[in-house]
């Protein structure tokens, strides 16, 4: 599909865009995180559903991206990265990523984060040490991408609530499937 | 305390506070009921946990709201449902309800929502018939009003998730508690 106007800024796209509060979502955010704590006890059987949520939205949040940004296909991964920095983090959270520490083959890259709502008001207790808090966002990264034949691998290398100094994950594109309709019908 | 300046319009207040996606938010939700569902089988569980965390989202949200709104202690119940009709919703949701159907005592009203970004995409499988879908609102309200010292219970009484035309909770004043020191320490 050829596009038919040129792609919003990101700040014009998250004006256009349905918001709520960022408080309430922080809030609530955190309210799962300690639900499956609770639940599941073990912290990496949290992490995994953490990422498999935001796998899941993923996949349905790159279609009202793909509706209001006005991107048509990236060229390559490289184009494709800096689109969900600029764009797809502006328009859903409200920041901006930065794409860098991209590796020769221009299949692995970082997106880091400076500032990152998800984690407001967040301390982790010290039996918490190994949960990935924002595994939300690697698993929906992961789940958009794989909705345009990107299939990537996506970890957490530097973590804030960890004593680093930003959010940086590491992501992997690991397969590329040939495009042919690749969104699956909302029903 | 006296207030310093007149309170904001719901329109001010939700332009002055930091704000996220909606569909992001809906979708995140959406996940927290799928868990609890998942983990607790029984939908009367759910309801009641998702009150819960309604509740503790409340008790934080109330410091936002009077950091943010201007507005300054409400004489009675009454201009308290109204602050939180319109400027409440508004802040958090985008949205604002009608209060309605008080009672003769002045102490029982409804909210009526006609708009709720919560329920967006949202259909209930039959299993689910008994789930209250958005208990999580009702835990709020009730959590955020007994940091001001107002002792509540909220039922929901209309739900277009159930097929009626309106979201409506009903809200009883059960216990004015004298106003002392309200606000637990963050810490």
């Amino acid at each position: 599909m050829a596009p038919l106007s040129t792609p919003k800024s990101g700040d014009a796209l998250f004006a256009s865009v349905e918001r709520v509060n960022a408080e309430l979502f922080t809030l609530t955010y955190g309210a799962i995180v300690r639900q499956l704590i609770t639940d599941l006890e073990e912290v990496e059987e949290v992490n995994k559903q953490l990422d498999q949520m935001g796998y899941n939205i993923g996949t349905r949040l790159v279609d009202e991206f793909l509706a209001k940004s006005n991107v048509s296909n990236c060229v390559d991964f490289k184009e494709t990265a800096d689109t969900i920095a600029k764009l797809g983090f502006k328009m859903f959270l409200g920041v901006t990523a930065t794409v860098t520490n991209w590796d020769a083959e221009g299949t692995t890259c970082s997106f880091v984060l400076e500032d990152n709502p998800l984690v407001d008001f967040v301390e982790l207790p010290d039996t918490c040490q190994g949960l990935h808090y924002c595994n939300v966002l690697s698993g929906v990264i992961r789940g958009a991408l794989e909705m345009v034949s990107m299939k990537t691998e996506v970890t957490w290398v530097r973590d804030m609530l960890r004593g680093d100094d930003a959010y940086e994950m590491r992501v992997k594109l690991t397969k590329q499937v040939p495009e042919e309709y690749p969104y699956k019908d909302d029903d």
